[in-house]
């Protein structure tokens, strides 16, 4: 199940260390200018290499658009984009052929495919959050030119706020060979009220449904989230006023549908699982053993997530709207 | 889009105030044992009526079984289960003709389509559950034949924690008028290693899609939720033994598939958006307005959020469980 | 498998000789004006026991809608069309606990599940379609407003036209204990040009589906048929003039696509496999036997197969039509 | 809508003129060899320029096998494939920019989208199909190791039969500017019992839309197809005996189900409507025109259809096979 979305349906392909990866949008309407330039900056957002505070895997990422675009413009038909890959240290993952990475799918897959891809987790990599952000990218630009944008922004890193205090955190659990998690909201300005469908396509069911679905994320709260449970309904509602909502507790959705107010997502991420520090685990034989992960990765996920998050909310709600479309008619 | 699985699809029909409720499940396998006695207990545990702490709205609730099973055995072929409305007040809902009742979906659906069922919500009422817990019922059923369980239980009231803490809390709030939330938590024991699909399909993907598809559900959490976003990965990942992990941080899934640990699932629920207090809103035409909500409401939806929360883990368990039969051959 | 269709989903259940057969119809448009008469006289077509050519099974099959209508107009919800069975006379059908019918699913039903509903073919029976028809007669009643009508005429029944020398061919059947095959034609005039999508959702494509997906019907045909394999292509294509096209060899769909001429489909319909006569079978333990099928069935089933073609051409249709509306923002 | 499939679900992309063509795998069984060697030869069998008989447009069409195998296996992660385009003379399409092609997409195109690719039909060329037989090496490769053989023949050819015949027709039509259609017959054998589901599924049902999804594509029958219309049911019935069925009018498909008889299928073919002879059309603008259309064209598609007849049973019969896994456990 590669596919995402019903009506704007993006299919992803590759693996981490394979010839290439990349996406295939079935659905994007004709008629968006549509060019190289505009999704190559959401892919560097997202691409390794770029500072002390990421892994230094390092790829250029260019995409190139194969089909889709004629002249310049969408034309209706699938696009298909493609990175290759390029740099790719396989030497560095002899020893996961053998041992189990805790916090990795590694056991998992080994539980579910009787074996797995154990180069940098093959098709469970990060790496294949390319697809979706070069789609997200696609989907943001048609969002702008019916006025919604979206933004992501970090709420905290292993408890810290600012700038400076998330970095050294960052840092500090690098030089110690270990991970931070962190939170991330997301959000979209612009929305028109009426997104999303009732019982079980709800709007917030979709957005929790691609969120969790995102590698790392733990958790997801729409609007107050968890802390509506300790509250009364009274302070809680929403009171509706004829120039708009006073408040927006709810995050922007309602029933499932969206308000039109700014729709407000957080998503708790946890620490990187790769981490240099030795740990426990067993070996495919059964046996108990030490891991130590090698290799180039990140002490925290948290600034390379923040484009995929954006991207899979751009999904959603491109998807939506183009649902909706059947009502206006 | 009223339908919820792949292999095991449920398709919930009926209205709050129409003449019936009910689901046609597709893709059930042939050969369970199945009768109504199977089913009514779940929807009991949902029915309003049964304390002081929930709606007195009285319905029986008689499921019948239309379809699907021959001599007390399920065929393989669509299961169709009806449930007769009874008890509607409908005069309980003349105003609400004219006006938004806040925290509900009434606003936005009117927004979307342009009109809506102002009898109880019609499709957006709780009532549609009813489907939802019907289908859950025989989810389990087959899933107990597999020796996975389901139960949930609630974590706390309003901040409120115990039993008779908790029965206080929402009775405050009923004398008050007013209405509280809290958090819910399922589990499901014995599910085995292997369940779930990577990328889009991933199991707590799935998972956080059905819970947050419940109405009044703002968060949801797999395994430690939230908190992992304070940790560092040394002691967020989950140890792996020769017998077994040594913690289940993880909630039971490891990439998006089932590690064969106990599947955590929390969810925070917000307090029922029908209150007696007066609140602010407006009406269909734009005027500034109050409202306070009559009719027979729940001051807290925890205790009958229970058996839907159980239901949807069920239903997305049995599915995962039926696509998974494909590396079974 | 037991829906069809994107937009409008329908969702059939129910078994010949269960408590009932009926379907829920999600995604219908709202705002439709809808009862049981704007249903029934389609069912009544469709019905046996109308005439010495048909069964002579006698059911009312009144239908009930049990959801998705709301003062006589459709809300957008779901909509659960309900018809109780009646007159099942499950003692005809003990023989067949043992035997297969030749020209049935029995045998690979068998071959399938391991076992099968010996009971007039439970799922696979000619009942199941009521569900299709019922559902059929809404697609019409919304497809009407749009200007679309849908026809279905009788082209021969074994190698006979005209009413006079069909009816006698087929009760000529009748008495030697045989059956009879035909072939239908069904129109639909007034369809917009533009329905259907490229590649795969080519507008023939899914007639092509639909109409092979009725029991009994082993060809389709659209426009000319298989008569184009003989032609060349200068007598085939149809001149474009500013009036229109002068001509319709191609049935209304170029490139998968409706071109605005009416829509012309024909199917071949085999002869009625249940027959009086002796015929080689074998029984479920692998003996060679003769089987007489007894029980009241259609010596030609061409009468009663009309409307579950034309359902099945407005189901596609009004699919097609739905999804055409992201087009027309 | 340009995906197929359910369980081995394909998505092509590419337009005639684009950068490339192609296709992504997903839902392949992990485990099966496969190399670009196994692909070529079914893509080469389509390939145009090969002789006289077909389009003298000259492409390598080599494939490249971007992801999904690892060491020379499938690993059950998403197959692209990949053709880049070569000869591309788009001069040869400047006239269609403003003049429909009579028996083309162009008109209904351009009814639809109010736009259309007019470089060879864009996406509504049979360059499309390119992907599809990508994707029906795979899946033949895949049946084959299943012990299923796919193969497709000419059955007649303007009403020829004879490879002689044959050819010399297409020659004289090819010589006159004009086009021939024809009918092809594709058999499936050592297929099992048991595949294709009831009612909506049912594999007759699946392959009459695989089939009319194929442009130029006008009729399909399974077994006898339109001669039982002319049949008693006595004559029609397969009678069934312990060793087997004594007969297959049936085409080895018994409601809608695998009987394990060898499968067949027949579709008739339109002749080519892209011809040199002066033909009346309409300009975009409405005005009346000729045109004769310029380009190298196929003067008889019949040599070229037969792998993709071919790939589209294999692509349903793989698809099947797969959904039957549910019932192997």
């Amino acid at each position: 199940m590669n596919t995402f979305g019903t009506n704007f349906r993006i299919t992803t392909f590759g693996e981490s260390h394979g010839q290439a990866v990349g996406v295939v949008i079935d659905g994007c309407p004709a008629g968006l200018a549509l060019a190289e330039g505009d999704i190559q900056p959401l892919l560097d957002r997202r691409r390794p290499g770029t500072s002390a505070l990421v892994s230094p895997r390092n790829e250029a990422d260019q995409v190139e658009i194969l089909s889709g675009v004629f002249e310049g413009i969408t034309t209706g038909t699938p696009i298909a984009l493609l990175v290759r890959n390029e740099d790719h240290h396989s030497t560095d993952y002899v020893e996961l052929r053998t041992l189990f990475r805790p916090g990795h799918a590694d056991f998992t897959y080994q539980q579910k495919y009787g074996h797995r891809d154990y180069r940098g987790g093959g098709r469970s990599s990060g790496r294949e959050t390319l697809g979706r952000v070069a789609a997200g990218a696609v989907a943001m630009k048609f969002l702008a030119g019916m006025g919604i944008t979206i933004a992501g922004g970090i709420v905290s890193v292993h408890g810290k706020t600012g700038t400076a205090a998330i970095e050294a955190e960052i840092l500090a659990a690098k030089n110690a060979g270990d991970s931070v998690g962190g939170i991330v909201e997301i959000t979209a300005r612009g929305c028109p009220a009426g997104l999303g469908d009732p019982v079980f396509g709800k709007l917030d069911a979709q957005i929790a449904g691609a969120m969790m679905g995102i590698g790392a994320v733990k958790g997801v709260e729409i609007g107050d989230g968890f802390e509506v449970a300790g509250r009364f309904g009274s302070g809680n509602n929403d009171p509706i006023r004829k120039n708009g909502f006073a408040s927006n507790h709810a995050g922007g959705i309602l029933g499932g549908i969206s308000s039109g107010q700014e729709i407000v997502v957080r998503i708790a991420v946890k620490p990187t699982p790769s981490i240099a520090q030795a740990q426990k685990t067993v070996d495919i034989y059964g046996n108990d053993a030490e891991i130590s992960v090698k290799g180039r990765h990140d002490p925290c996920i948290i600034p390379r997530i923040l484009p995929v998050a954006e991207s899979m909310l751009a999904l959603v709600l491109i998807d939506c709207w183009l649902e909706q479309a059947k009502y206006r008619t």
